[in-house]
């Protein structure tokens, strides 16, 4: 069953793969009257895609979107935002070293046992490539909720780690820097660990933390739809993640509940944010924030050992340019679905009351 | 907006406050022909009802299943699965302690905030017992899975921390220790932890992990449905979740992409199974598994400053029988929500070839 | 597939079997805060009972709704509302004539070829004791619509029908007769055709108009889930129902384009309303009115000749008490149908402007 | 909220206004492995594209479709199918003659009314040139149910109507004659109805009737989802429609039950057909026959008075090119529609059983 579509009020289906025609998607239930600063959208783009920088792939995409509907004398007018960005990438490749050969750690093998058939140019619907389309949507989400404010940012690359609460980091640091740190030196030291994974051909994992403020408080859905539920969803959505932990994370669990539990002031804030913004799965008007841990990207510049569909065993390396480390262009991404997700919580709570 | 609602074609709907009438759901889209074992369900909801062993709450609760709609003979008929548990517990209590203060690191401000009104008789809707009915549908969704095997346990109370992998603990060891560790050392422990705990008036997290073994492989959608992003959801929507991983999870992050590839053998099957059992969101019929971490309960047997709904100033202190550490308890739950997951994915699995 | 579930914002989702345990339902979105009136719920009931008049099912059943969740001191909280009508019809009766037998126009043997088993008491789930769920749902959503008032009445009965347009008629008269017109001497005319058939051991058909007034303007989204469509499928998944038309209908098709247009006062209302209160799908503020037709009854007080599940020619009969013509019941379901789908689109409503 | 999707697993969202730079749309669900014929989904565009014929819009737009993703090797892939048509027809025209007025039946106003903003070019969103989308995924849907034969055809233009029943038409007939009659003679006199309206500068409506033959039995849900509830609403979703029946539809609703009834032939076949295809809301195999009323369109060529966005008194006359009649050119979007509804319950039966 189809599964392109994510949320429920402010929905985002896209399509496309790696190496088709085009990619791209259809917002639905973007509300009327939102005027829609396009350069903002462009940008986020740019952050994410290649060749921006020494640290990730050197592939040359200028990954320019293209609106086709929705928008009318620049403002949304309620109908559906269409859009795609055409790929330049298309030219014949030599694609025989993955077409009957499937990479390690890769969905070639898990497509072909599911729907029989696969595209197998440059991972086809796998590659996230596609993910360039939740950018464009996220960043629509965005200005419909400009009155928060989204950060995520680099705090892991391997072992590194960045130690400081992020309320003592600076998030104008962020895009200073190629790994997208909220910090000068943790960067530099993420920097030479990437330039030195890529230099033995391997690649590298990381991870990414998202602080989200001025989030309106009542935002979220008891039971399922809980918001951490959705953002936990949203985050595990994108290609490598392997995990997510919201406030006192994995380290809550260790802890005592007269250590953790948050204490109101009496304006109704609380003392502490172990909560992590949000309590039962409504905001509470805190900030919100989680860590997404990501894996190494599976194709790597060394030999290795494989199957093809034969079930032979083969040898395969990782051809053509591909990124030792996934983060610094998943900062975007990250901050997309963060947006996609309070925008339809956003629009949803607007029903909770008579 | 309503959030009440689980998968999507495997579907549960529940309803129910903590001391109302009655809680319950129903189950839509449990295909027909399915001989029901009525009596694992009632097993199921045994394994999370309060009062079973001394290291959880004491309040008394038959938590008693009557199915209403949907088998017929035995066996279902197709139609939805109406079911009902009602409530022992709904003699009028005295409330006044939390009528209008708010419990920190609870959901009752944020239910005031987003509704204007609450149902405030034992957190309502907020409750956990409403997971109740998920482990009935939970035991629904296993049998129509019955070749799989689904195992959730106890793998770490506090800082005591299983660091067994999972292929050397005994999974028949669950059932035999309150604590549900699938390993009668570490649950020893685990259960003086509590116990101390619970001595002191305090509470503490722990963490989960689950088992999933001869899982289909083709189950899961790609980009947004992936198989790992529906169990993310569905775990964090289990109260008191504060992350989840699976396979390498977050020490994946830390690992080079050759120390962390899965390479094949030649039957398709991999050496090692970083990916846990999932690769771009689809299963690969090696085991699943991931962990779950819960936050220390919040109500706490120790006086704690807080505010009312006037915004005042004010003392509380834990009130009835509580939990010390949720997570024997929630053993069945994360079963249940990760059949749920899979039993949706199993039915999504049938169309995806002409 | 599960379709037990109408609505997407305003949700309900269904159970039960005509003559299992007990029927019921989850109303999921009600906003909270709305004040409801249970004895108005109970009176929509009412309405549709079985034996509350000599044309109708002379079978006794009181249909009490119990609510079990989601109102707290006569207020919604948000949360899902429970509800259940416990069947008191359940004795074991003989249902030998129908357990094989392919009842002529009834579900009986596409439930079979569909699900392999069937309940086959009383109808099981294609029975329209399915519509008093329906009736509870609408009795609640007709209170969150306070401001709008929705008319259903009969209007045809066989080849008798109503020629007066419905602003002659007298809303305050539908429920002074047993067959639900709005004028009392079509009334009088209807209620003999009835009693001719039901002496005869037959059924007729009939037509329901259904009007609705004080509309709020700007209901129904463009494009697929255009107002009328929705009431098209409401009205369409009530039993026994064939067709729908609204505004013009289908004699709007034989008119020309300079009769068929209304013309606009400067006030914005039309002059003319052939357009039926909606136009592109979204309501203009006009009196929406719509007409559906219901054929007669299947089941019939003679000998039928028909055949039974292993394929052989075999004769029955109708047995039990059943209405010689469902139109005078049905009033209060069109009405509940029409009150869902303006409920859903009048909180989707709120989404469509930033 | 959004409401630019039709189906669920079969799953169509479009997007595009009449003067955008594109429409297209997403079909989200299709399952891997069908071998798709390009040329018969362009053929199904060009039976709907303005300019085919003397009695139709002359206005000439080539509506050629490009599939942007989901087909590698001419195969489904699983994965979604982006397409669009790119608009000739955008460049400025002179709108001022709508920009400010209010055309009477149309949806100029409740566009504004609700969305405070509208596209004014050619009706935008709210103009059928969005139909086109549905026929190119209708085309694809027909390609899946390829063992289904579906044929839509006019049976009536204004009050002259086709009388004979469908058994006795000419499916083959239906693509010869400019109306989309299955019967020459009463094509011609059609023809000649729809020239004499032009010729008046007025329009006129009509009603397409629908047959499905080979209809597999079991496809449909019970209760909201009946086949008939979906085929209602994907009918009354086109633009103009205003009414729907299948089987004996509204004449049904005159009938006895001793008449109306389809005893079954030995083989489970019925001897006759009044249900239409459909008992209980799933087909039984017999054929599946419906009607559709269309309004006459709005656009007319004679001065009417309306009113413009300030409330004021104004005159307009229609320009540019539009149908006398919308029914030849709407054949294809009612066999598109229904073939989107067929397809979405073939999967969805697919779960009915273990």
């Amino acid at each position: 069953m189809a599964g392109n579509t994510f949320g429920q009020l402010f929905k985002l289906t896209t399509f496309g793969e790696s190496h088709g025609i085009a990619i791209g998607g259809i917002i639905d239930g973007c509300p009327a009257g939102l005027q829609l600063d396009l350069k903002a959208v462009q940008r986020d783009l740019d952050r994410r895609k290649p060749g921006q920088s020494k640290i990730v792939t050197q592939r040359k995409e200028s990954d320019t979107v293209q609106i086709l509907s929705g928008i009318f004398e620049g403002v949304t007018t309620g109908t559906p935002i269409g859009f795609q960005i055409v790929n330049e990438n298309q030219k014949s490749k030599d694609y025989s070293h993955i077409k009957d050969t499937y990479r390690p750690s890769h969905a070639d093998k898990v497509y072909d046992d599911k729907y029989g058939t696969r595209d197998y140019r440059g991972g086809g619907r796998s590659s996230a490539r596609e993910t360039a389309s939740r950018v464009v949507a996220g960043a629509v989400a965005k200005q419909l909720l400009a009155h928060m404010k989204i950060y995520a940012f680099t705090t892991a690359v391997g072992d590194l780690e960045q130690d400081k609460p992020y309320q003592e980091l600076d998030f104008n640091e962020i895009e200073n820097n190629a790994v997208r740190c909220a910090d000068s030196a943790f960067a530099k030291a993420c920097t030479q660990k990437i330039l030195e994974v890529r230099k033995a051909g391997d690649t590298i994992g990381g991870v990414i933390t998202c602080v989200i403020q001025n989030v309106d408080s009542g935002l979220g859905e008891p039971v399922f739809d809980k918001l951490h539920a959705d953002l936990a969803k949203a985050m595990l959505s994108i290609n490598a993640v392997k995990g997510f932990e919201y406030g006192s994370g994995f380290e809550g669990s260790k802890m005592l509940g007269s250590e953790h539990n948050d204490l109101y002031n009496q304006d109704g804030t609380t003392q502490t944010n172990l909560s992590g913004g949000i309590q039962g799965g409504i905001s509470n008007g805190m900030d919100i924030y989680f860590k997404v841990a990501f894996k190494p990207v599976a194709t790597i510049m060394q030999d290795q050992p494989t199957i093809n569909s034969k079930g032979e065993q083969t040898q395969m390396q990782g051809k053509g340019r591909h990124d030792p480390c996934v983060v610094p262009r998943a900062v975007p991404i990250v901050e997309a679905m963060a947006a996609l997700v309070l925008a339809d919580h956003y629009l949803r709570s607007r029903t909770s009351r008579v």
